[in-house]
């Protein structure tokens, strides 16, 4: 197949290298707004070949699937840029990680658009992070439309590269993300910030020396990349406030047991924690 | 040396496997309500015997250091039970992790009483799950007293199974650990039990299909043993209610902003935590 990626980040970097390792013998190409992206592309093997424009890249004409990996801000106009260059057969698909103000968008652009998320990454970013088989074992979500085949094809793709697919409405996508992904981000940065409030420069040093594994769990994605938050949550944001306010009543509820001395109703709170943590994590 | 440890879990359990691996031999003798307990303890090793009852310990009048590793709530009345069997001149410390409601009143029971508390544990519990070299590279925190050979003393044995010994007042200790160890649970259990919220069922399927690293890493402690949870809750309640204060107006303020849609002052909260992490957590 002739395979596009826009957006040459980790995730259309580490894409671009399962494809190409494929038996199935791909022809693909990258776009990136960097030339030095371009150029390191092309050198670690994630695309035959990458220009910062559509009409430099040859055969574009003859292309079979686009796969827009830029920033969630820059998807619509990735979509109409590809467009001019790209036959009317072929696929257009995005990688963003909230697809309601994507998906339908998308496909009034190009009745061709399937909407994806690949749930996948690193602490890093950018080409240079890049890595085979980053989407074994994980999961890939695709958002159904107009076009079944198309979603088919996609579907066909992600599979290829070891992911798990699974279809979703825009909408239970976005608020099923909020709830696992979205949620913990402002959460876990919320007990950053509020541990640096504390006033008593002896008890912040002694935390600081004292924090361990657990401490260090759940601040992980609160401290990850600042930019990806803010888009979750300007893109997300009415999703991401319903559970925000949620999660402040459920806080209150526990912290009025613990103000009550309600020890045993802690624990059993705490006990339904525990049980509901296999739902979602599987260790 | 004679060193005894009343309470053969995994923290009790642990410390005996290393203190018997030590080329200078010490003879470790054990205390368990449950014998199936103090049998196990002999055959896995951890101590040189063990019982159920102090008076059947041979040689435990001239023991040099009895270290309590009870749960939290049993640790005074561990001290009582000990007392009238050894010398005067022995020390008794202790492991739980609060101090302010310990310390003081250990010494008030025993002079040359230290309170302790090694920053060690894994999922597990038990003396099943007790493993060698569990303090390596651990910080264990000592509350100064009036004795300070006997804090010398606890002090030169942590360092000796690889600790890295700090000393605290017991209030410092308990605002510390209320920031990194306690506050956080209540955070992460908050996020299991608001997730648990969600009305719409194919949503929270959805959401446990798609939950992956980032709900699995901010999730952990809050799903964890509720036992000792409560605890903390319990021992350490002053602390943690202003934390839990701290916390609610931190999030508060995040939601204020994504409410408001300050996309850049969102971003900016993000990029100080991204910087505060660090401080903690060093990777």
């Amino acid at each position: 197949m002739n395979i596009g990626i826009v957006g040459l980040g980790l995730i259309g970097g580490s894409l671009g290298l399962d494809l190409r390792s494929q038996p199935d013998l791909h022809y693909v190409w990258g776009i990136s707004r960097n030339q030095t992206t371009c150029d390191l592309a092309v050198a670690l093997g994630a695309v035959d070949v990458a220009s910062q424009n559509f009409a430099s890249i040859p055969q574009i004409d003859r292309t079979d699937v686009v796969f827009i990996c830029t920033p969630i801000s820059a998807i619509l106009s990735a979509i109409t840029s590809v467009i001019p260059h790209i036959s009317q057969t072929a696929i257009i698909t995005d990688v963003g990680s909230v697809k309601s103000s994507i998906s339908l968008q998308g496909q009034m652009l190009w009745s061709r658009f399937v909407g994806g998320h690949p749930m996948a990454g690193t602490a890093f970013s950018g080409i240079e992070a890049a890595e085979r088989s980053l989407f074994q074992q994980r999961v890939c979500v695709l958002t159904p439309g107009i076009d079944r085949a198309a979603l088919e094809m996609v579907r066909s793709i992600w599979e290829s590269v070891g992911a798990t697919v699974y279809e979703s409405s825009p909408e239970a996508h976005d608020r099923a993300v909020a709830w696992i992904s979205h949620l913990p981000v402002i959460v876990s940065a919320g007990l950053l910030l509020a541990a640096q409030r504390e006033g008593n420069n002896e008890i912040s040093q002694l935390a600081q020396k004292l924090a361990s594994s657990g401490f260090r769990d759940t601040s992980r994605v609160g401290g990850g990349n600042p930019e990806l938050g803010r888009m979750m949550a300007e893109y997300n944001q009415t999703a991401l406030l319903d559970h925000l306010y949620s999660y402040q009543q459920t806080l209150q509820d526990l912290i009025t047991m613990i103000e009550q001395g309600q020890w045993q109703e802690i624990q059993t709170a705490l006990e339904v924690a525990q049980h509901l943590r296999p739902l979602y994590v599987r260790e």
